[in-house]
């Protein structure tokens, strides 16, 4: 009894977190309750069971495997399963006619092979990225629809009647889950992509601005962060990391983004591959940044004199790149063009010539701090 | 017409090249193709048919749904479409018991208002990372399958002989697919995983053991590679790149592995978790090699003399570390462990701390090569 109360207490703490993070998770699962709850109605709206009987169930089963998160997954998969029906429900009778002119005996065979053939076929080409992307789920539902159709085993008539019946419930699921998903609190993946993009890089940016005083900071600061009494909140020093495996999140939330009718300040067909590209700059930038945040807690410090020589330049380097790419992520949220990124890389690029005449002088191949600026200017 | 031909040399071009790549992916495109023909013979057995009717769809529906590409990935949706049809099915008859006592015109307010709490319940609890990565496709058929049952509207012992049949094509679609996937040329998940660790080890040795060379020649043997007529392969060098975004297909292999019953070498409780361990300081190893690799092509170079003063030592020390990375690697594929890494490392070790003396007595904060050794060591 102690141990259930305990779980209870758990799932509920972390449920409030999970929706508290993230309260449009909460509205997107009243949505597929509100969706589901309306298609359900079907059922008892007799004129409508009446002419669909069971193929009701068809728009259940629509509403439950469709309805996505964003609306561009919903989209994608609503178009890719509407299509791929009547394609494949269009094949299906094709072969069922064709089957049934090499006679009683023979038709199984017949579509069995058909059936192998296809479905083999469909299988591999879900190994092509290019399908596997955007149309995966598309390939399943014809494999499905195919098998169905041919196989049933009914006249041809009869499959003419079941076919319409299911295409229009499936219509109607898609068109209950596209409505809700567009209307009700919609979730964009390309808006979600443009803040996520935004995000990462002023990420790159809270570090860039706090490393130069952490690391010259940690040798002789000790008093001043002790008279500070509490430890200051280092967590712009770890905000970098999850930036490192964005990738799979970036690319999915581009193909769902592909399918979303305009919406804010985004059309049709809004550049989503650029934004994947701009993306992987930035993920190169964080590899640069999580080798050099190791320097940081290293074992293996610089001798002091030296940090002190180069301290100017590398802060007002790391600092004015931090700026440079806070006013690019400002300039991408908002979707203008700011003149005083040029600045800062300007101000940034003369600290690390400045650098690199101190680094000369004193002969060591310092290459590292300097590693960040290409990334920096390219993004 | 000559598009068309030419859009089918293509075709077929990446087909061939997908197919060689793996060949493991046309025989899993045969055995798809296999267990559909083979489920929709029971549409031509009478006994079968007779005993199951429309039923008969839900095995092909399980079929097409239900069989991936390797067999963790197979048995894990087989087993979430059994048990959450199972429990759902319970659940639903419940449910349905439960509103025909609200009398007909409460009923279906009744349901509507069960199918939108269970609805919305099991969509906010796909947010759950641990959910979403082992029971996702539990939970979709879960709110399939209830409101298909409790909505159905039919009489409660008509309601259990459905259920009956279609748990029984059910379990025999699944019992197809699990039989073909794992007795059939198995895909294990367990294997692929544990490949790809040692795999990713051995492209960062390459790397290591590649990079001194690289490194030191770029000054002064330019007239050398100019003799070699030809440049060599570089592709050592860029190996790494694959293992900076390997974070997405460990994590799903790993899960997929965890529903796999014992085979080859590994046991059904083997330490799945540590293989993500592993993967994670590989990774970490891989940005590291990612900024180091930037040295290579930089603008911005050591002066010589200082590049001939460290070379010796920078060499060895990369080299050993990459030998014990290939011997780490070797040790993994054969599942034993190799006393020769240790000295591996111990060679390294010292080519460091003779690197730190070097660097001591000619001053700078040169820490950037260092820096591999703790990953290379921790792995």
């Amino acid at each position: 009894w102690w141990w259930f109360k305990a779980l209870v207490v758990g799932v509920a703490t972390k449920t409030m977190k999970l929706g508290r993070d993230d309260p449009r998770r909460v509205i997107h699962a009243l949505k597929v309750g509100l969706a589901l709850s309306f298609v359900s109605l079907f059922y008892y709206f007799r004129p409508l069971y009446n002419g669909f009987g069971d193929a009701t169930m068809w728009a259940v089963l629509t509403v439950v495997v469709v309805f996505e998160y964003t609306v561009g997954a919903t989209l994608g998969k609503g178009l890719n399963r509407g299509l791929a029906t009547l394609l494949a429900g269009a094949l299906g009778v094709g072969a069922h006619h064709l089957a049934t002119l090499s006679g009683e005996k023979g038709e199984p065979m017949v579509l069995s092979i058909f059936v192998f053939i296809l479905a083999a076929a469909a299988t591999f080409s879900r190994f092509f990225p290019g399908i596997k992307a955007r149309y995966d789920y598309g390939v399943v539902i014809f494999i499905l629809t195919f098998s169905l159709v041919s196989v049933s085993g009914y006249h041809a008539d009869k499959i003419l009647h079941l076919a319409r019946q299911r295409l229009s419930t499936i219509l109607m699921g898609g068109c209950v889950c596209m409505i809700i998903s567009i209307f009700i609190c919609p979730v964009w993946a390309g808006q979600d992509l443009h803040n996520l993009i935004a995000l990462n890089m002023e990420k790159l940016a809270d570090f860039l601005e706090g490393f130069g005083g952490e690391y010259f900071e940690s040798d002789h600061g000790d008093e001043k962060s002790a008279s500070d009494g509490s430890k200051s909140d280092k967590s712009f020093l770890q905000g970098y990391k999850s930036v490192l495996n964005s990738k799979a999140t970036e690319e999915s939330l581009a193909n769902f983004a592909r399918w979303e009718p305009c919406h804010g300040f985004f059309r049709f067909f809004h550049p989503w591959d650029q934004y994947l590209k701009v993306g992987s700059l930035i993920r190169q930038c964080s590899y640069r940044i999580e080798a050099l945040s190791d320097c940081i807690n290293s074992d293996i410090q610089a001798p002091l004199e030296f940090k002190k020589e180069i301290q100017g330049a590398c802060i007002k380097m790391s600092s004015e790149s931090g700026k440079a790419l806070r006013e690019l992520a400002s300039g991408v949220r908002t979707m203008t063009q700011k003149g005083s990124i040029d600045i800062h890389i300007a101000n940034s690029k003369n600290a690390t010539n400045d650098l690199n005449s101190i680094l000369k002088s004193t002969l060591p191949k310092n290459a590292d701090l300097l590693q960040i600026m290409p990334a920096a200017t390219a993004s």
